[in-house]
């Protein structure tokens, strides 16, 4: 007794198979007895397949080196690790942190580029000795602290610096970092780019090995990363000529958008990183400089739909002549990216999910806060009530990433699911893991 | 050689000595050098003189049992509930995380209300379990677990309804929670309220003690609680002459507003429960009911402005013809209340308090994030650099407890001030225990 009737909703990995929602080849309401709920679920399968289409096309389209290096910032744990690393992408990482679990998952960490707007001399020292392969090099302060620390311990280190092309990618602002006006990075624009830079290669210690630029996030249209590689080319080129530098690397960052709901458009990653290569390359032929390699930077377009997070409703308020309430037992503790964003997400009654959706309610969390709302405005069931589950999609990035322990709330765990198989990848925390610090 | 220019800033337990910042009895950067940073810092004594606020006032003005239950989402951690026990107040509790760590710390659990309008049936049987003296009780759906799960385990639970009066504080919508179109409560103005208490009265394993409401945060205005208690005792009338029925407790929840900056107004907690306090007995009188015995629910006043965090400066950009920033070793991850609410927060360089403060910067955190701002147009000595040590006061509600792991950042630790005595309360997270639930 096979599918009856099977459904594919927002992408393919969800289904409605005989009336219950099912995630990549598994029944997501057995799912969510075996490991109980709030709970995180990661498509194995989509992650490994979203790392090819990067791979894939950097090497048809663009070849000479070309790597995609994932963002770890959008969903870090161990075993993410090892699965990038298996298919062949480098890691983004921002903090000592992600270092250290990218270590513990025996990532190869010399393709392994340290981020941040802020390094501190106790990280710059951790990621040396823990070798890493480049810094992305923020600022002055920073040059002048890796120069000196890796001068003590005798090494050259690799560094790219990170530039801000100006461009303003149309996204939200709380994630468009490539403006002039931006905590990160150099602004190409004042002048101040081309001084750290030429400043930087009279510093010891220090190997300048190319360029970095990181737009926005959630972008849409595809001539954004066209425009910023046509800056960043421009500033290759008057590196070129007045100083004779040649950029081995320019990493152009990330930044894709990623569909959270039917009406956003669908991205082909293949198509954007075709049309990104054919530009550098030509503009790197009408600017006569050599072609660096390219590196980018993908986070949430490899990881957020293979997320899924299921909940179970504990009340269903009706308030007569206002609105109505479908409380979780999750929140804005596992996902706050409606809190924080306003972000826009489809949720689906897993176990009613052929039912008609004619109940409108705020989807909220079991936070003692009224902001604490995972999406307003949803369809349900008109018989959804205490005991159902709920699943919300595409929340495989900046969800366990971002998740708090407020209210002293545990995180939940995440449960990998490839094909028929499924297992623990993070361990629900536990009331004793919430008290662990307090002495 | 003590003091030679010793001003107070926002509240008297921060002071200016010798150009340094001095919390308590105790210099800033002596506490920074000897547990690092990013570091939260508590005072103890302040926590203590804010409860007795509370607690004589609540015995001098209403008498009759009259209590103040602690709100422990604004900050919870074992050594608050040693402290607020021996204060002699009662423990709002929101989770079993909660209850977890007031169990830990001995607190006398028949002393707590555990709040939240979704708890699982797991949750109910936890508290039930750990002698939990009062459940909050949000909704019917909880009503019906609670009798069911107690009546299996042969015992009376006792319960407060949470109501909703319909009163807009004139705070923020994200803590507005006293509307009637929230998700919490059950609304007086539709007629649910009566439905869900004479429901209530007749479920067997289950002791109706009194109602409860909290109309909101940050509330400045003193007439919100009197309009709450009017309408709270209008239902209590309406109660006791159509079912017989008499409210032992009146819980009126908590919301007073705490000062973050200069501009704000202080509250003299005292004139406040003088005033609603006064209010409730002659109402009371006027209506012929018997005076409920009062909770009042204090967070953020209780341990806001015992609270201040110390950071680092790792850069300082200047962007020419746009803006300053100033990047810390902390952020969003230890604070997301400008994220989450644009809130203020004063800021002051804590190793160079008497130079003229000339730079205007935006306060960024470490985050790979846009949004990661502390504090925007913040005004800094010109002479602001990298090594610098900038405090965020007030930061003792709603910073710790809200904290996350984002981009894998180890939590803070909080240290305790008392006097000349400090002490850590919860220790800084490892990079082991970042990646502790990793499989």
């Amino acid at each position: 007794m096979e599918t009856v009737n099977k459904d594919c909703v927002l992408t393919d990995n969800v289904t409605i198979r005989d009336g219950e929602l099912w995630f990549s080849e598994q029944s997501t309401l057995l799912l969510a007895k075996k490991y109980g709920t709030p709970l995180y679920l990661m498509d194995e399968g989509r992650i490994r397949r979203n790392c090819r289409e990067y791979k894939e096309a950097l090497d048809e389209f663009y070849g000479n080196g070309a790597e995609a290096i994932y963002a770890g910032k959008a969903c870090c744990f161990k075993a993410i690790y090892r699965i990038i690393n298996e298919e062949g992408l480098g890691a983004d990482l921002v903090s000592c942190g992600e270092i250290h679990t990218a270590k513990l998952a025996q990532f190869p960490l010399e393709n392994a580029y340290f981020q941040g707007n802020n390094k501190t001399d106790w990280d710059i020292e951790y990621a040396i000795d823990a070798g890493v392969g480049y810094f992305v090099c923020d600022n002055v302060e920073e040059v002048d602290a890796i120069s000196e620390i890796a001068g003590k311990k005798g090494v050259t280190q690799k560094i790219l610096l990170r530039l801000t092309p100006g461009i303003d990618p149309h996204t939200y602002d709380e994630v468009a970092t490539g403006k002039v006006d931006s905590k990160f990075g150099t602004a190409i624009e004042t002048g101040q780019a081309e001084e750290i830079a030429s400043y930087t290669l009279t510093k010891p210690n220090i190997k300048l090995s190319g360029f970095h630029c990181h737009v926005g996030s959630m972008v849409f249209d595809s001539d954004t990363f066209v425009r910023s590689a046509e800056i960043m080319l421009g500033f290759c080129k008057l590196m070129n000529e007045k100083y004779g530098y040649v950029t081995e690397i320019l990493d152009l960052g990330g930044g894709y958008g990623v569909r959270y709901v039917e009406s956003q458009p669908v991205i082909s990653i293949r198509d954007n990183i075709r049309e990104v290569s054919e530009f550098i390359k030509s503009e790197c032929e009408k600017l006569g400089i050599a072609l660096p390699s390219l590196r980018l930077e993908p986070g949430r377009s490899i990881v957020a739909d293979a997320g899924m997070t299921l909940y179970t409703v504990g009340t269903v308020k009706k308030i007569t002549g206002y609105k109505n309430y479908a409380s979780i037992d999750g929140g804005m503790t596992d996902n706050p990216r409606y809190a924080l964003y306003h972000s826009a997400y489809t949720v689906l009654t897993a176990n009613k999910a052929s039912e008609e959706n004619t109940l409108k309610c705020d989807l909220v969390g079991r936070c003692c806060e009224s902001g604490d709302i995972i999406q307003p405005d949803v369809m349900f069931p008109e018989s959804i009530t205490r005991g159902d589950t709920v699943a919300v999609l595409t929340t495989g990035a900046y969800n366990y990433s971002m998740a708090s322990n407020y209210n002293r709330i545990a995180r939940p765990p995440v449960v990998m699911v490839d094909g028929k198989n499924d297992y623990l990848a993070v361990r629900r925390e536990s009331l004793d893991d919430l008290t662990a610090c307090d002495l």
